[in-house]
């Protein structure tokens, strides 16, 4: 039987997620796009009418609007459109409300980042331990399938690292996880997925596993230089990052995984200038009018909408893990990553690489538990599961896989498809 | 008989106005401090209570809350304290509802700066004569003193201009005020007065007579060097500015006047991502949670107060004007100025520079009306009011004039104590 799917999130990530099903009929049912503001939802459905995909006569995908932060809603939803699989790419704040109506009516969860609480900035390690772990047991005993953080990064990285784990590696000692942007939106300043989560994770401390211990430092305050693959040298930014956390916990004998953003001196002095003036703030200040407000959410709504970014987006992305470790007795290195280029994504489903890269791994996911690969009947991190479905349908879906060994070499240096 | 006076507005500049109305108890009855917030108010009456003036004995002053946009509330003020004159230094958006006020009631008006609608950006030309010169007949058939701009700049300028005109030119045929602060608050970012007023005129089309042309030029397009006494050499930018207007119809054939403000590099650098990223929007935006702000007024909430700056606050600020024309047959420049220090503003009345050269002078002028010197029963700026006696109180309150006649001059040139 084809599985229905409700999506939960009509922003940027969202709107791939939508495409993306649309695309691959032949394994859903139903889709309903649900969020809090129906037209976005609406516009996505028109944007994805007006593609004429090819699509099995059964599909049908349709809009609704619901309070994510609210789970008798959502468990209402899940049960009014028969959903087998909830994919949650709304805001972080909601993971648990969801999850929790996924428990309720036996609906698969899929998220692609871990929870935060709206009102806490640093949220205390060990990350997925403060909320989505203690449904562990839960979501066991109820046979219910929980994939936590199944984008990009976490997500796809952490499949990388699963793939090294059993078919490059005996033993992996360090995972440096490198996310760049190496694309051009023409703004002034914007974020490409929803600011408020976005400049809130950017100026949290950095914790990573180093040497075996748990370390935290203050934000932007630890670079390092790599030259990537097709898009050349570029400064990185130590940053905390969920994986981080589960890598730890999941790749038996790690010591060092750390994770490092790209940002170019114009973000950064944008970035300085909004934080030291305490408009990244998340609590609330009154105006001189007595109006109560939230000025990182003020902010949000100055900054362009990251979804109307795509079709001016050039570029590409390159997101990858740095993994070392021994392998037949001697040292190792591999580079695994993906290239992506935003004039392509937006070919493709109307998005830049960012949401692209954000929005399609869920899908996979989704069609590997609709097909059964995936649907273990309890919570899972992606590195505990099997990779190379994931990654073999990833390439056909858009995000292929790329392998380089000669991991110091200059950006043009051949790598090795894999998973094509 | 003394007057009582009405002080509107309790931020920095309406600080200082009470604390020199306090030091020249002699001239004055009681003074009414008010605002909308009231604790404002009560916060500066302590801080003068502290400070032990010498006082005559029937000196009073107290605090009243009051919302400056509904004219029959302060016609309401102004009858029950009995005030002579009203010194308004509330935000400029304000300005025509006091005045009619005062034109209910008779009391003296005095304000610092034109009136301002807060829908309108880049309000047009000509600015003064779109609401305060309207009232000009009306003031003189009611026998109703108002004194328009009659802070530092506007107002001290101005009367150098008419000093000029009176003893130093036979003819005027260009003027250049410059103001620069060399001070530093130790503050990321900060406005030294109102944030929402003090931003919006920066970016607002800069407006000037130039050879007898009205010009306007985009915010911060157009730039000059001067060298100024004790601060040394400055970068300026053109600003439009309230007394350009007035200074053009006033100065008899004057075909230049421009008004000129010293910004550094950082300053500028944030001004450009508040502006760029639509911070300093004065219209409504929604937020994702459906809630309707003005993000200037939530910028405001997140900059400092500017009365908070002054403890840290070093260094001086340098405010004049470059007056060129013709005296006994030959060409002639003079550079009429003021040098604050905010550390000694600071000993004096617990203010920064800033908001001490905007309120001692309309201080100045409400003494002048109390003695009737400036009097004078109908509506002038303060280029059309005799110099001489503003000057020299001036002089005695703590901002006394110089004059420097070799205006090429370095910044340690010789110049000339007028009015001490």
């Amino acid at each position: 039987m084809k599985k229905n799917v409700l999506i939960i999130g009509a922003g940027a990530v969202g709107a791939v997620v939508a495409h993306k099903c649309a695309q691959n009929s032949q394994v859903f049912g139903s889709i309903c796009l649900s969020s809090r503001n129906l037209e976005n939802c609406q516009s996505v459905i028109r944007s994805i009418e007006a593609r004429n995909y090819r699509r099995e006569e059964s599909f049908q995908i349709f809009a609704r609007t619901v309070d994510a932060s609210d789970s008798a809603q959502v468990a209402n939803l899940i049960r009014e459109t028969g959903s087998h699989i909830v994919i949650n790419v709304c805001t972080a704040f909601v993971n648990m409300s969801v999850m929790d109506a996924c428990l309720e009516t036996g609906a698969a969860y899929i998220d692609t980042a871990v929870h935060e609480d709206s009102s806490v900035m640093n949220a205390p390690y060990p990350w997925y331990a403060n909320f989505e772990w203690k449904k562990r047991e839960q979501c066991a005993q109820k046979g219910v399938t929980a994939i936590l953080g199944a984008g990009f990064d976490p997500g796809v990285v952490n499949a990388y690292c699963a793939y090294a784990a059993r078919y490059e590696f005996d033993s992996i000692t360090s995972i440096d996880i490198m996310d760049v942007n190496d694309g051009s939106h023409g703004r002034f300043f914007s974020t490409n997925f929803d600011p408020e989560i976005n400049l809130r994770e950017i100026i949290e401390d950095a914790g990573c596993l180093e040497d075996g211990e748990w370390r935290t430092f203050p934000h932007h305050s630890r670079t390092t230089d790599y030259v990537f693959p097709e898009v050349g040298e570029k400064k990185l930014y130590l940053m905390g990052h969920d994986e981080v956390h589960s890598l730890s916990k999941h790749i038996k004998g790690v010591e060092t995984v750390r994770f490092w953003m790209g940002f170019d001196d114009h973000y950064l002095r944008c970035l300085e200038v909004f934080e030291k003036t305490g408009l990244l703030n998340h609590e609330q200040v009154t105006t001189s009018c007595g109006q109560s407000v939230v000025p990182l959410r003020v902010l949000k709504a100055c900054l362009p909408n990251p979804a109307s970014l795509a079709p001016d987006y050039t570029g590409k992305t390159c997101i990858g893990t740095l993994i070392k470790g021994r392998s037949k007795g001697e040292n190792k290195e591999v580079f695994i990553y993906n290239v992506c280029s935003h004039e392509e994504t937006f070919a493709d489903v109307g998005s830049q690489a960012i949401a692209f890269t954000a929005g399609v791994p869920p899908v996979a996911a989704a069609m590997l538990v609709a097909q059964g690969d995936w649907d273990v009947k309890g919570m899972a991190n992606v590195e505990e599961l099997p990779p190379l479905p994931f990654l073999k349908l990833l390439s056909r879906l858009g995000l292929p896989m790329v392998i380089r060994k000669d991991t110091k070499a200059d950006a043009s240096a051949p790598s090795e498809l894999i998973c094509a």
